[in-house]
C-alpha cells in the first residue's frame, strides 16, 4: 500500500533536507572515495552521456559526473536540499550540466533517457529506507537499453558475532522491569490505583526495545566468530521491487572461534560498480560496509541480539533460515526472523532457535 | 488549517501510545499529586456525576474521578493506549462507570453532556502540543453549562535568568562551525568539489539550532534574576482557540540580582483547580512547574537564550514585548519573539533586542 505523502515526509524526507545530515554523508571518507573513485576513474561511461541522479541531496554526486564529462545530469532530489544543489553546481561551474529538479523520482518527467543512473540509496543492512524502489522506477523509466547504473550491484551479508552487548541490554530490561515493579508498589500505596495489569503488556514493549530491535554498532572485525554467508545478490540492472520485497535465505555459517558465543548476528552490505556487460567499468570499485579495523562508515552494521547467546566451538556449523520483510505499517522499516540450528562438529543438530528483530 | 491525521499521528500522538512515555507522566509525583488532591478533596464535584477525561491515555484521571463518586466517566484516548486504560479499569473494579473511547475527542458522540470535564493537557510551557485545542472543543460539545472544569484556570510565566548554557551554546555553534570549515577546505582537496557557498546556510541551520531553539531545563531557584511576570491568565471555561492561537503580552520584569547578566529568559505555567463561581473547589489546588528546588516537575521550563546576554544591575528593568504564535509547518509547535528594553535604574534606556526561538 502506498504511503501518505505528507507522512513519508514526516517519518522520512525530512532529516534529509538538513544540510547537517547530508554533511554526515559528505564526511563519510570511505563511501566519498568510493563513489569519487567509481566515477572519475571510468570517464567513457560519462564522457558526453546524459546521466540521472536519484536523491542528489547536496549535489555531490552530480557534480562529480559532470566533472567527469556528463553532457547532462538531472539531479533529481524530493526536500529542499535541492535549492543547494542547485547553488552547489553553479558555484562550481557546472550549471551549464546539472540541471537541478526539486521532486520526487517517481513524479518527474526527464526531457530525454539517461545513459547512467547514479544514486547513493543504501540505507542500514542495505534496504532499509527502501529507497532502491525509487531507483528502480527510475530506472524502468528513465534508463536507456544499454545503460549503465552506479553502483551496478548489491549485495547482503550476514555473520555471527560476540558481543557483550547482549548481555548489557539483558541487564538494562531487568532495570527497567524493576523500576516498573517500584512504580506499580508506589502507585497503588500513593494513589489507590493497581497498575500491575500493565505489567505484561509493558515487559513486551521494552523486550522489543531492548532486546528485539536491532542496534547500530561499528564491529571490530576480530568480533566475528564465523565465516560471513551471502544473504542476497543484487543485479540493480535487473531487480524487481517484488524480488526485494522479501528477501529469504538459507545460510550456513561455520563457526571459528573456539569456546565461544553468538551473541548476535551483524549483517551488513557491500556495493560495486561494474559496469554492466557490453559497457564495464575499466577499474572496478567497490564500497563495503563489513566490520573494518580502521572504522568504517557511517552505517556500521546492524546487530541482531540473540537471546540467550548459542554456546558453540570452533568446528561448529550454525544453519540459518533467514527472512527480511518490510513492517506492515511502514515499509521503509523491517522485519527480521532468524531461525538458528547449531549443528556441533560431531554432527548432532540442536533443536531451532528463533530470533525476530526489527529495523526501525 | 487543519493538518492531516496521518502526518498528525506520526509527529504527535505516536509517543503516547507507548507505556514508556505514558509512565514518565505517571512517575511525575508533582502532577500525579496535584490531580489526586484536586480530584479527591473535591468529591462534590464528582459524586453521581458524569465526566469527561480527554485524553486518558492510561486512564489515571479517569479512574480517580471513578472512585471519587462519578456515576460515570467518558474517557477518550485517541491512541490504542485506550486498550491498557480499559483493562486498568477494570481491573480497578471501575468498568461499570469508566467507559473507554478510542477516538480523537473531536470525533466521538457521548450519550449525554457531563457535569466535569477532566483533562491532563498541558505541555511544555503551556500550548506546546496545542492540546487546549482539542479541551475547547470538547468543553463547547459536551460541557453542560453549570459544568466546571479540571483545571479551570491556566497561567503563562517568564522570568529572567543567569545561566551558563548561552556561553555553552556559543561555544557548540563555534565548534560546529570551525568543524565546517575544515570540512570544506578537505572536500576541496579530496574530491574537487567548493562547498563554501553551503556555508551561510549551514550556519544559519546552526544557529537555529544551538541558539533559537528553546531548551528543556530544571531552573534552580537561584538562577531567577528578576521577578517573574503574567504572561497570560486562561479562564478554562471561557477560552476560546482564537485567544490562544496568538499570545502576546507587554511584560515589566524588576532586576534584583546586582552586576548579572539575563543569559536566557524562563517560560513555564500553573493551573489551578477551582471549580467555576457557581460550583467552586471547597480545597483549591494548584499545580506549579516554576524552578523547585525540591527537582519539579516532568516539564520542567522552557529556556530562550538571550544571545549575547543583557548585563544587568539591581535596580534596572526590562520591558519585554512578549509574542507566542503557532509555527507555520505545524499548529503544535511555537514561534516566539521576544523584544527586550533595559531600562536602566538611571532611567536610560537602552535600544531594544530582538530574540526569535522556536519551540520544537
Ligand atoms: N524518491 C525520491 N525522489 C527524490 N529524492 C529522493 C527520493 N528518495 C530519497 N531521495 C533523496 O535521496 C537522498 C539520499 S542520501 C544521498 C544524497 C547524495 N546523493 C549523496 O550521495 O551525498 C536524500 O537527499 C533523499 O531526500
Ligand atoms: N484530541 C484528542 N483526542 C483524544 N485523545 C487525545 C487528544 N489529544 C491528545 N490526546 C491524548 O491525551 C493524552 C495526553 S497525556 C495525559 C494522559 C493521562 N490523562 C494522564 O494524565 O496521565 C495522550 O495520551 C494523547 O494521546
Amino acid at each position: 500500500t502506498q504511503v501518505d505523502k505528507g507522512v513519508d515526509f514526516a517519518n522520512y524526507f525530512c532529516t534529509y533536507g538538513y544540510l547537517y545530515h547530508q554533511k554526515e554523508m559528505l564526511s563519510d571518507r570511505v563511501r566519498m572515495d568510493a563513489y569519487f573513485h567509481a566515477v572519475s576513474r571510468n570517464k567513457h561511461h560519462f564522457r558526453g552521456k546524459a546521466v540521472l541522479d536519484v536523491g542528489t541531496g547536496s549535489g555531490i554526486l552530480a557534480i562529480w559526473c559532470a566533472q567527469a564529462g556528463a553532457r547532462k545530469v538531472y539531479a533529481v532530489e524530493a526536500t529542499k536540499m535541492a535549492d543547494h544543489a542547485r547553488d552547489l553546481a553553479r558555484e562550481n561551474g557546472v550549471e551549464d550540466i546539472v540541471e537541478v529538479i526539486e521532486g520526487s523520482v517517481e513524479d518527474v518527467t526527464l526531457p530525454e533517457k539517461v545513459d547512467v543512473i547514479i544514486s547513493e540509496w543504501m540505507g542500514y543492512f542495505l534496504l532499509r529506507e527502501s529507497m532502491f524502489d525509487s531507483v528502480i522506477c527510475a530506472r524502468d523509466r528513465w534508463l536507456k537499453p544499454d545503460g549503465v547504473m552506479y553502483p551496478s550491484h548489491a549485495r547482503m551479508w550476514l555473520a555471527p558475532i560476540r558481543s557483550g552487548i547482549t548481555d548489557q541490554k539483558m541487564e538494562d530490561l531487568n532495570c527497567a522491569m524493576n523500576d516498573w515493579h517500584s512504580f506499580v508498589d508506589e502507585t497503588e500505596v500513593h494513589y489507590g490505583v493497581n497498575m500491575s495489569v500493565l505489567t505484561k503488556a509493558y515487559r513486551e514493549e521494552h523486550e522489543k526495545y531492548y532486546l528485539k530491535t536491532s542496534l547500530w554498532c561499528n564491529l571490530d572485525p576480530n568480533q566475528i566468530i564465523g565465516t560471513p554467508a551471502l544473504i542476497k545478490d543484487i543485479d540493480c540492472l535487473q531487480a524487481t521491487v517484488d524480488e526485494i520485497r522479501t528477501i529469504t535465505a538459507q545460510l550456513m555459517l561455520p563457526i571459528h572461534a573456539d569456546r565461544s558465543r553468538i551473541s548476535a548476528y551483524a549483517g551488513w552490505f557491500d556495493v560495486q560498480f561494474k559496469g554492466c556487460g557490453q559497457n564495464p567499468a575499466k577499474d572496478e570499485v567497490e564500497l563495503t560496509t563489513a566490520p573494518d579495523a580502521d572504522g568504517g562508515t557511517h552505517w556500521g552494521q546492524q546487530v541482531f541480539l540473540v537471546n540467550p547467546p548459542i554456546r558453540v566451538n570452533e568446528g561448529d556449523k550454525v544453519l540459518v533460515s533467514f527472512k527480511m520483510s518490510r513492517a506492515k505499517q511502514y515499509h521503509r522499516l523491517m522485519d527480521i526472523e532468524l531461525i538458528s540450528e547449531l549443528e556441533l562438529s560431531s554432527g548432532k543438530r540442536l533443536p531451532p532457535i528463533t530470533t525476530r528483530v526489527s529495523i526501525e
